[in-house]
C-alpha cells in the first residue's frame, strides 16, 4: 500500500490531534499502522473504534468519493501539501480534503489567519472585512474558520477584493457549517479553497473545532485576532499560533467592549502584538523592505523556495516585468504585455508562482514583493 | 543667606529645566550661585537675563507675597518637599508654589498621574473621570495638568469622589490656566493642591508646558495615559515617566479613533503597559498583596517611610483599627470610634500619615493598604 493510500485510510479512523495514535504513526509509519489497526494489534486503547471507522473504506473508494463530490485529497506526501503544517510536529494532519481549484500549497505559502469572535461587533466586522480585503488585494490568502462574525467578515472581505481565501472546517468540506454559510462556503470554494482534515460527510464536534483551530494557526504565516471574548476559541487559536512561533497580532478596542477583552488580554500577556493597521500586519509578516530577516523568519517557506530576481531566466523576468504592481493580471493581459506566446507565458507564470514571485488566483496572477536577500 | 532663601530667589530668575543653570547650581550650591548671578560672574550665557529677573526680589518679599496670595513656597530643603521629584536629578525644581492646605509631600507619596488629550472623546473623558474617582476613593492623589479634556475629567473625578487631586500648572498658581478652569482650580485648591515651579503671576509659555509635564511624570508613582494623539504633550509626559522608570499605562481604544493613536503607539513601542481597568493600574503601583516587591519598587518612597504594623505604638494602632476600610473618616468620627482624647487621636493620626499608614485629606483621613514586608 502506498503511503498516500495509508494516510487516507488512517484519516478515516483517527480523530484529528490524537496524541496516542500520532505516537504510533511516528514509530511504525502509516503502512504498518494501517495493518496493526485493522488487525487489532495497534495497542491503542481506542484501537477498536479506529478500526471500526476504517472498516470498509479503501483509499481508492475515498478518492472516488472525493472526486465525485468535486473535492480532492491531499496527504502529507503529496506535492500540494502545505508545508507550514509540518510545524505541528506529531499533530500534523494525515490528509486534507480540499474543495476548490487553486493550489493548496501555493495559497498557504502567503497566508494570514484572520480570526475572531462569533459574537462580534460592527467595529470588529468592519475591521476584519477591510483589512482582509486589503491583505487579499496584496496577494495574501485569508485563512479563517467560516464562523459567524469576524471569520465570515474576513472571508467576505477577501472575496470582495477579488482575492483568495481559505476556510478550514471542523466537519467535512461537503457539510457546510454553519449551514447559514452554505452560499459563502460555495463562493470561497469557487475563488479559493475549503479545507478539512476530516473525511466527507463527517459532522462537526466540539473537539474538532479545537483541532481545526490548530490548522488555522499553523497555516497562517501570521495570525490576526480582530475581536475575542475573554475565554474563547479565538484566544486558543492565538495561543497555538504563538506556540508555533508565528507572529500573532491583536486589534485593540474600547476597554468597555466585551468583544475586545480577549484581544487586550493577548496583548497584555505578550502573546500578541498590538495592531492598529495593515502596516503592523505587514511588518509582522517580515515583508518590510530591508528588514534583513527575509520571508523565512517564520514558517517553513523562504529562501529555499523563493529565489532572488537575478536568478530568474529571461522569460520569467519578462513576465514579472509585465505584472502590474498592485492588482491581479489575467492571462490575456500578461500575454499582451509580455509579448510572449501564451504557452511560454503560462509556463513562466507557473514557475514564478512555484518560486513565490507570483500568487496564482482563480482569474490570474498577482505580484508578490521581492523577498529580502 | 539660607539655602531656602537662595532657592526661592533663584526660582525667580532661572527658567524651569535650564540645564546650564542646573550645572552651575550643582557645582557651587544655591547660596554662591545667587552671588555669582547677581554680580554678573555666573558664566551663564543668559546670566544677565536671570539676574534681571532676580533683581529687586528677595526671598522675604516672595514669602510675603506668597502668603498674601494664600499660597506657600516649598523648596528642595523643606520638610514638605515631595521626594519623588528628586528622581529628576539636575532637573529638580528649585522651589514650588503651592495653593491648598494639604501636605504636598504626603499627597505626592500616594499619587497617580492621569493625563491625556485635550481634544478628548467622551470615551476618554468617562474613563478618566471614573478611574480617577475610583483611585481617589482608594486614597490615591490624582496628579494632572488642569488642561481641557482628560486632565479636567481626571481632576473632576477625584473631586467628585471626595478624594484629593493635584494640579500642576505651567504658569503661576495664581494665574488660572486655562481661564475657563478657574472654578475647577479653585475646587482643586480647596480639596487638594495647585502647584507650580514658576513664581506667582508668571504667564504660561510653550516651554513651561513641556517642563511642567516632567513634574507630573515625576510626581506620579505611575502615569496613566487615557487618550493621546499621535505626537502630543501627553506622549512626551509618558516618555518622561518611563525615563524615570515609573510604570506607564495606556488605555487602548478603537483603532479608528485618532484620540487613541498615541496610546496604541506607547503600547507598541513598549513605553506603556496596556491597561483595561483599575486592577491593571493597581498592579503597576505594586500594591498587589504578596507581590513581594513592596511599595518602594518604584520611586523614592517605601519601607524607609512606611513602617510595618507591628512597629506601631498602641495609640496609633487604636486609631488605625478605628479607620473605616474604604472611605474617609473625619476627626470627630475617629475620636468617637477610637475612644481616645481628641489631642491623642490627632497626634496619632499625624504620625500615621507621616509614616504612610493614612493619607490626610481636607476633611479627615483615609486608610492606605498595609505595605508589603
Amino acid at each position: 500500500m502506498s503511503d498516500r493510500a495509508a494516510w487516507i485510510e488512517l484519516a478515516h479512523g483517527i480523530e484529528p490531534a490524537d496524541g496516542a495514535a500520532a505516537r504510533l504513526l511516528a514509530s511504525v509509519g502509516p503502512d504498518r499502522a494501517v495493518d496493526l489497526i485493522r488487525s487489532g494489534r495497534s495497542g491503542l486503547r481506542h484501537g477498536e473504534g479506529i478500526a471500526a471507522r476504517m472498516s470498509g473504506v479503501t483509499a481508492e473508494q475515498a478518492e472516488d468519493r472525493a472526486h465525485a463530490a468535486g473535492t480532492r485529497i491531499v496527504t502529507r506526501v503529496d506535492r500540494d501539501w502545505p508545508t507550514q503544517l509540518d510545524a505541528l510536529g506529531a499533530m500534523v494532519p494525515m490528509a486534507l480534503w480540499v474543495m476548490g481549484a487553486a493550489s493548496l500549497r501555493l495559497l498557504a505559502l502567503r497566508s494570514v489567519a484572520v480570526v475572531g469572535a462569533r459574537a462580534s461587533s460592527p467595529y470588529g466586522e468592519e475591521l476584519a472585512r477591510s483589512w482582509s480585503a486589503d491583505l487579499a488585494a496584496e496577494g495574501w490568502t485569508i485563512v479563517s474558520g467560516a464562523a459567524f462574525g469576524v471569520d465570515a467578515a474576513a472571508h467576505r472581505g477577501a472575496l470582495a477584493a477579488g482575492g483568495v481565501t481559505m476556510a478550514l472546517l471542523a466537519g467535512g468540506v461537503d457539510v457546510p457549517y454553519p449551514r447559514a454559510h452554505a452560499a459563502l462556503l460555495g463562493a470561497i470554494a469557487d475563488q479559493g479553497l475549503v479545507v478539512s482534515e476530516v473525511p466527507l460527510g463527517e459532522p462537526v464536534r466540539r473537539q474538532r473545532f479545537l483541532s481545526r483551530n490548530r490548522l488555522i494557526a499553523a497555516l497562517g504565516r501570521a495570525t490576526l485576532v480582530v475581536e475575542a471574548a475573554e475565554r474563547s476559541g479565538t484566544a486558543a487559536t492565538a495561543h497555538q499560533a504563538a506556540a508555533l512561533l508565528r507572529p500573532v497580532l491583536a486589534v485593540p478596542g474600547p476597554v468597555t467592549a466585551p468583544t475586545s477583552v480577549g484581544c487586550h488580554r493577548l496583548i497584555q500577556e505578550g502573546t500578541a502584538m498590538l495592531a492598529t493597521g495593515l502596516p503592523d500586519v505587514m511588518a509582522a509578516l517580515d515583508l518590510d523592505a530591508g528588514s534583513g530577516r527575509g520571508a523565512d523568519a517564520h514558517g517553513p517557506t523562504g529562501s529555499g523556495e523563493v529565489r532572488r530576481r537575478d536568478h530568474l531566466d529571461a522569460t520569467s523576468r519578462r513576465v514579472l516585468d509585465s505584472m502590474p504592481a498592485r492588482r491581479w493580471a489575467t492571462a490575456a493581459e500578461l500575454v499582451r504585455a509580455s509579448g510572449l506566446a501564451p504557452a511560454d507565458m503560462l509556463a513562466a507564470a507557473a514557475r514564478l508562482a512555484v518560486d513565490g514571485w507570483l500568487v496564482e488566483g482563480p482569474n490570474g496572477w498577482r505580484r508578490v514583493r521581492e523577498p529580502a536577500a
